[in-house]
């Protein structure tokens, strides 16, 4: 009862901590900011380090003392002990070896997927997971169908467009750029074909986007109805 | 009875006065014609104002006359309620005190809301609110899942674009344009990315894009199929 | 019997006819093909014009022989019937009176919808309207929102836009445009908020507009889930 | 149980080849890479070739020892018959009459297609199949509307923009790229209307996109739908 209590303050602490994390980053990022009040903001960072290490270790502790050795283990290998300590392992890191500076930043981004933690205990969450863990197969068939079409289309659109525009389309490696932001319908409008072929076939492709978003968003309506019906029947019985 | 017939007459009345006002208004943001019949069309917004301001007086009062002080609270803290205080505050306010005419235009955009009064007694209007409230927690969940993702892929982008483009990804604040037009698949092609790392990751957030889009059409999908299953039930029964 | 052995020759005649047609407009629209044929193509579309108004002549006589004065009067004012005469009208107009070129190019356009009518015997065609015809209201009621959103989104974007941008936001009616593209998740890349208030404003549209397509696709889900039970239903019974 | 075997060896084998034959299709676009090892490039597709069509001689050769001349047939005209022919014709076609070389290359990439070989025996593409064929006529005929919207839509855009915008909207030909890149809300923003009539067609255009997106997604939701019904049924009884 009490560690439960002690818990649900930690967490509470945790989640003002990394809400107070997520708004430094954006404000760091100002120029501005960062050079009138760096100096604040590297002191909240080594105080949050701090907080999230003690966290850590005292997780792994909690486990060890509850379920044993195997139950640390568990932990440290589980999908939020794995968040937890890539979140504070840049810092260290960094202490150890100096690494190259933007490289480090993005590292800290996986800060950010703590934010997930919110919804532990959410019951929408569970529904989402349930739902969509009854279709992994098919969502996991989409996304090959997609890359597969990702990779097809650059392939054809690069011997279509690189005589034409051979900085644009220098290689597949860079026609797949376009590829994915033709399929997945976003089009900036940096690169697109100018050549009669390449234009006839990015228009079969736009519609081809059409189906490589219709299938994912079919999937999951159905898992989702299915989940409802479930719903429905438990309530019932 | 008489009631209802009078304020149906009040309604249609008020509906044809609406129409005129967001007529008015997009005609006013001419320059010619605002510079050739401003005059009328100040005059056509003190009626208006006028009108509505008799409107919400009637309301408050109606409400008292029928179900004492309680009720006209209740109305005034109502949807409709507080819509019809918001449309006709920002011209009171501006003779109170000198508010800045910009501010005020964009207050002076909450009459528009009143639209959705014409819903008010379509069964549409109450099958949408009852199938889009059933899945309220999922369709709140997604929409935190999205602000997370803008979060996390504007950050991101920050650091993989800010050295070769400083003055589009300036800072995480502005990397949310970019970040919330790509994943809403818009892409006006304003901002985008031009490193190798910038545009493995954008592939990768495009692909996201699709799953973001996905997810609420599969919950509101479910959603609908569940209402019109109801239905059926009920008209058997 | 003969009856409609004929009628199923006129219409394979009169789809091939719509076919060509519509390849000669095509083709047509090409200035060097126009310049080098230009007769020919004159002589093909003086000689369509000769057909379809015998079909359509045809149709009102067999009409009247089937089914009396009532039976013509209804072919004529049914869909085919109205798109029958729209097709040959604007050629009869312009020997009347010296129409604007332009626009009896657009009105020719209504030939283009003839094409429908080679759904007519299909059952596909019947399965969709009767799935679309259900949720009738439904979409009504999202264009409804759709419109309200268009018209709320070009009032605000204007007040927001207008100072930074008077060429591209110069009036509502203007920024119409620009709502309906970002709704619609377009996003040409012609006009953008540039101030920080208009990309504030445009994000959040981009999320609603997530919304938008979402809650016509459920609905359209809801509509084909429902058509397909019924169809089990009735091949059980 | 020999040929079973065998005949998963070879796959797994055949499978790996295709793997490297992609990557090598990649790494062979680059200039530098082509330039300083284009012979080894030359070399692993001899090898490949070699490779593809002992094993096309084989499974026609198995095919006829199993189930005779019909069997051999059969297979060559099979989906992955085809393919298979299809990706080593243009090796020796170019062998025997000197074809363009771009073209070549284009009938290279049906190669690719056979990265569909790898689903053979997965069991989401069996249910991918199933569902998707159970709404073959609802497909094909949203296919059929999709194509007729985008004829109708550049045949009248032409006729709305030619006179402002000549270079881009030439031809109904032209015209096609415009209406297709919008209907799937793809929006390069390469081509735009700038006339008052061309924004209004265009932003109504806009608005039946939604649609032609809508449509497709709600008939594969409800034929997953049905598919998740029935696998609930086999399990029950």
């Amino acid at each position: 009862m009490k560690a439960k209590k002690l818990h649900a303050s930690i967490d509470k602490f945790i989640y003002v901590l990394i809400g107070l994390n997520v708004t430094a980053m954006i404000l760091e990022s100002h120029v501005s900011l960062r050079e009138a009040y760096g100096q604040y903001f590297y002191l909240f960072e080594l105080f949050s380090i701090a907080i999230f290490s003690l966290e850590y270790i005292y997780r792994i502790g909690f486990a060890y003392y509850k379920y044993g050795f195997r139950g640390s283990v568990q932990y440290i290998f589980s999908f939020f002990g794995i968040i937890d300590f890539i979140s504070i392992l840049p810092f260290y890191l960094n202490q150890l070896i100096k690494i190259d500076g933007r490289f480090l930043r993005i590292l800290r981004l996986f800060r950010l997927t703590r934010i997930f933690k919110f919804g532990r205990k959410s019951t929408s969450l569970k529904v989402f997971t349930r739902a969509l863990f009854s279709v992994k197969n098919e969502l996991t068939f989409t996304l090959f169908l997609s890359v597969l079409t990702i990779l097809f289309s650059a392939s054809a659109i690069y011997y279509l467009e690189y005589e034409a525009q051979p900085d644009k389309f220098s290689s597949i490696t860079e026609s797949i750029w376009w590829a994915t932001v033709s399929l997945a319908t976003v089009g900036y409008g940096d690169v697109y074909p100018i050549t009669v072929g390449g234009k006839i076939f990015a228009s079969i492709i736009s519609l081809v986007g059409i189906g490589i978003v219709a299938i994912p968003t079919g999937v999951i309506s159905a898992a989702f109805v299915e989940e409802i019906y479930k719903e429905r029947i438990k309530r019932k019985s």
